[in-house]
């Protein structure tokens, strides 16, 4: 029998997962869950949608629940209390507050005797994996996270918000001499701004002061006062034709000494070049799930993350067919 | 207390785990087992060089076991011998026979209740981890092994087998057309030819028929006649000047659409570039070593290979660190 996914929350990241597990025949999309009206929802396979107030009933009928609801402000509350009746999987992003999420979903998985996977995606996510093992092959080493060239929707978000302004888009485009240096083991001490550059594409309202929101994006706070930033005004028919899809990527270099007298250096590069952001993290989600039903069948409960699961258990083959042909 | 470690088998690899275990604190490096007389062997360490054939004396004074014998004939005969007395981890890498390999060593394993780990390395290893996780989390695409550019021991040693040849050394260097391609997600069909070439730096007797050896090598069945080759004849003096080093590297590259109608690609590179082969491997072995050492204590026996080990038991932080600071 095919494991029974639902999915809580239908956005950009819930339609991912609906299309990803299109690609995994041993998983069936069986319930969406939704704030809005359920009729309203036009899903793309045969799924039921649900009002999610509704969700407690389904506890037996769903083997892991994917929370695809927004990460910031939903997750901290959704995460917990879904994870007392459901196993469970989010990606829950925001870094600094991971080991508080952590322990609160870990009790409430622990309470209801369940499994819960959480801040899966490509960062954290496989970004995480890829920091772990490097290190712990090569400890001592320096690791560096690049982001982009991509979409970043917070900061397209940031700009959204300022006088106005119609619409925006930004990509973080990582520096290419800061790439080359570390991709050549020279260890550079780089600063914010000689990793990431910020490329804005933004259209003002009609008679706006397009100087003074150009300024305004330079100097705001964290987002953007601490890079350099490059401003084009277009638009709106620009924006939707040239910059409609969320392309990410980035890298996670590691670069080490071994030896006794630290004679040799190594580099090891994780990266990646995506059309689709919300696609790729909703297919990371999949394949853990299916890890999370795996790992919950031998008993496991309480709160895990990717740096817990065994490779072998994301894989549609079998122990078997992996040693064969893939080890 | 620290993981207590034992190497059996001193050569490249063996050095090697001695060197990175000095990267390590929390293990300390215990006994060399060695076929030769002990007190021949330099250590770089204070370790204690113990007869092999008395290994059996040793069973409850080492924690994991890293054998660092030769991988093609001393392997299938050492690692399930030694699993019935100890924790151990080997590098076995002849892919075919990986099936055959873990058989026998989960057997001997199970019988002694101990742990067992091989095919530990980059590859079978890191690459094989990067491939089933790529293929998990993007499944119905096409993965791409590249290899190099780096020294072929087995290539180089076959070399050295014609007559005539005083000392050789084989580059596989991969072909930048076909990586060019498969990194921009063209998903090319590629011949062994297109994908890697041969590069040989030979030593030949004086008065040694080049033109025959160098047809020799172009010619031998699956070492080299189904690659482009380039074979150059150079001194003693060059070879030990230039080519004394044992560099390699290489990627694993997966390619996949996703979507509802597989409108998006994805490209997911992992890439090596390594000072030291053996270096490199050691490093993970040891980091594998620390894994098997924490899965036997929690109780686990038998054979597995690194698509069963979690990431977290690699390290040498502690899951709150990881949580707070790699994640």
């Amino acid at each position: 029998m095919a494991i029974r996914i639902a999915i809580y929350g239908y956005g950009n990241l819930g339609k991912g997962v609906e299309a990803a597990i299109s690609h995994n025949p041993d998983m069936s999309l069986e319930y969406v869950f939704t704030r809005r009206e359920p009729a309203s929802l036009k899903l793309a396979t045969s799924a039921k949608a649900v009002k999610a107030d509704d969700v407690a009933l389904y506890k037996d009928k769903v083997d892991v629940m994917i929370i695809c609801s927004g990460s910031a402000t939903d997750l901290p509350e959704h995460t917990p209390r879904l994870a007392k009746d459901f196993n469970v999987i989010d990606s829950f992003d925001t870094h600094a507050q991971i080991p508080t999420h952590f322990e609160k979903v870990d009790a409430a998985a622990k309470e209801g005797g369940r499994l819960a996977l959480i801040s899966c995606g490509w960062d954290p996510g496989m970004f995480s994996l890829n920091r772990v093992i490097a290190d712990a092959i090569l400890p001592g080493g320096n690791t560096y996270t690049f982001w982009g060239k991509g979409v970043s929707q917070g900061h397209s978000d940031a700009i959204r918000r300022i006088e106005g302004v119609v619409d925006a888009r930004q990509y973080t485009v990582p520096v290419e001499d800061a790439l080359e240096k570390v991709r050549a083991g020279k260890d550079p001490v780089l600063t914010t701004r000689e990793k990431h550059t910020r490329l804005c594409y933004v259209v003002a309202e009609e008679g706006a002061d397009k100087a003074l929101i150009e300024k305004q994006i330079k100097t705001m706070p964290n987002y953007f006062d601490q890079y350099d930033t490059t401003v084009n005004f277009i638009s709106l028919e620009e924006l939707k034709r040239d910059h409609g899809a969320l392309p990410h990527g980035g890298s996670v270099i590691h670069s080490a000494r071994t030896g006794l007298e630290n004679e040799n250096n190594h580099v090891v590069e994780y990266s990646l070049k995506l059309d689709s952001n919300p696609q790729f993290t909703s297919s990371i989600l999949v394949a853990y799930a299916r890890a999370v039903y795996r790992m919950s069948k031998e008993g496991r409960v309480g709160c895990i993350s990717v740096l817990d699961v065994p490779p072998a258990m994301l894989s549609q083959k079998t122990s078997k067919e992996l040693l064969a042909h893939m080890l």
